[in-house]
């Protein structure tokens, strides 16, 4: 192999497929890069065998080839150089010469027939969906899916598409978190990604409108951004069914300032971190919202404006799942419903039925 | 005590003062924040008895007094606060009551009397310098200090000022760091400052020239910001008498450019870093200087243009050493002077004696 490449755009691509190599693989050549040189593209690969990323770059190819080279010394190296050119050839022995402006290294890589292959996946069923929507749809959902493997199927979210809608949900057995969009597709999709794979995606998701195209087998999933490719096993199982979970009716309507209320509870979670259960409470009553926690070292109230519809209610929630979902809500207002305070909360921006969050309450006795 | 004051105020004079606080003290009031109200101005003081750090605000006082309030809390209470008015209350139980728009809290204070008094510095020996070129004393030796208690005077760097000059020494054993200051004082002084005092002054210090003032007991060092005052203890005994390490003789002499020196070392310890003894070898001759080093993975090498008066020379270095200095030094260009390669190099800025850095080399068997 012989090409030359520009610094830039090279160390561009190593940061993105390093995302997939983790350092705790058993497999010694996991922790490396493919680079394979063709048809003048460079393509890089890394993978946990979990997920894999593709990323490739137009360079100049004097002589084809590929190797497997030590994914954290290679970006160190390509990151330190000079912008300019890079010249990396590979000799009979597995031998990297990567010579830039006045450096010169040599080291030693592996050869790329022990790397594994990725999985296949074509287009046969796929779906379009803008970048910055898909990385909405994976911010205001993605938290709310299960950290602990006791379900691993919880662990992911589960995307469905059907009826010109796509609707991605993570739920961990105290909160649940819904996006629906739509879309312009007639394929009927049910799978579950694993979080990991989620998370990635959107830290590679640019904030632009074009188009992520996602293709799927029964096994995987690929997300094609053109330059850069991510392929992800599925989680297999069924996924609870979510839809029996989310209730439309209420006996308390509040309507109340997206930020207010995120202030309110993030300062009363102070003293509820003391207390070390994250427990806050809140008095609604008309017009007014009291929200307040207490523990050994002291106690706090925060009183807030709202509109409120249908009957006063004294409720407890863990603050963290408020927080987690009010802190991805844009919209100035949202719409929070009641039924008792032993039953789970649900949140919408006011006016758009596109995000639902429920969360259930911490049960208090009756004198606390 | 009963106060108001600005939010914003408070939330950046309790950034100050937390960082003499230590969460790790046997004192349990050292986890707290002392508050003073006198004559319109609130006075918050942190220390963990090594260094104290007290910060002013002018502030309406409504009535005087004093509380001391866990740090924690109280900075995380206050940061979270809205950009307006604070009022801080206490009761004769000391509990404290904060209230700012629609927030209350109530959190339990300690006595102002447990609070230990910082040590009194007075004027009678100072030392006025410019903030910017403190900071820069402090950036361009602090690192050259002993990171170990073995000899516990090391931690600490010298201050000595005599003849209306000012030099900041630190050395470990491996290198040492000299930086020399014109100062308008006619006073002797020889104290040695622990180096997490400088490091906090530096964190404190604006970039502008206006004067801090430093006072001087036998026993502490007091820097006077305006509104903020950091005192600390001075370290006993005898710092080594550096002048005799510094010699002025050279049978190579290099000049080379700062950044192009830096970066080739940084890229060659990287293979340095791989093999875990950080040793970068150094080829100087004749208007060239070949940075190397290698390991199992493989090997790298730099090639420099350079101006050299004297002998060729190969000489071997922690790299670690040289880019600690390197890093510091704002000036374009470096003059490096070697006698043999088993004496120390010196490097100073190009035609700016005010800073000197000495380096040990490593000793290398002859066929390395």
């Amino acid at each position: 192999m012989k090409i030359k490449v520009s610094q830039k755009e090279l160390n561009k691509c190593i940061n993105i497929v390093q995302k997939a190599i983790t350092s705790k693989t058993t497999l010694p050549i996991l922790n490396g890069i493919l680079l394979e040189a063709e048809n003048d593209v460079l393509k890089l690969t890394g993978t946990d065998l979990e997920i894999g990323i593709e990323s490739k770059i137009n360079c100049e190819v004097i002589e084809e080839g590929s190797i497997v080279i030590a994914s954290r010394l290679f970006g160190d190296i390509i990151r330190k150089l000079p912008d300019l050119e890079v010249e990396i050839v590979t000799d009979e022995d597995n031998n990297v010469h990567i010579t830039c402006g006045n450096s010169k290294f040599n080291i030693i890589g592996q050869p790329s027939v022990e790397y594994p292959q990725l999985p296949v996946v074509n287009d046969d069923i796929s779906l379009n969906i803008p970048k910055d929507l898909l990385k909405s749809m994976i911010k205001q959902t993605i938290f709310a899916a299960a950290q602990d493997e006791i379900k691993p199927i919880l662990t992911g979210a589960l995307l469905e598409v059907n009826n010109k809608k796509a609707t991605l949900v993570a739920l961990d057995g105290y909160r649940l978190a819904v996006k629906e969009i739509s879309v312009n597709s007639d394929n009927n999709i049910k799978v579950v990604i694993p979080s990991k794979t989620l998370n990635e995606v959107s830290r590679i998701l640019d904030d632009d409108d074009s188009d992520v195209i996602i293709m799927f087998t029964s096994s995987h999933v690929l997300f094609d951004f053109g330059e850069t490719v991510i392929i992800s096993r599925l989680l297999e199982g069924e996924f609870i069914n979510y839809r029996d979970i989310i209730r439309n009716e209420y006996k308390s309507r509040v309507k109340v300032n997206t930020k207010s209320i995120q202030e309110s509870i993030e300062r009363a979670s102070l003293l509820a971190r003391e207390g070390k259960n994250n427990l806050v409470k809140f008095t609604i009553s008309d017009e007014k919202m009291t929200i307040s926690s207490n523990s050994e070292i002291g106690n706090v109230y925060e009183e807030l404006p709202i509109d409120l519809e249908g009957n006063d209610i004294k409720i407890a929630f863990n603050s963290k799942y408020m927080l987690d979902a009010l802190r991805v809500i844009d919209n100035e207002e949202i719409i929070m419903d009641f039924e008792s305070n032993v039953k789970p909360c649900i949140m919408r921006p006011y006016e758009d039925n596109s995000y639902t969050y429920l969360v259930l309450p911490v049960r208090l006795n009756e004198n606390y």
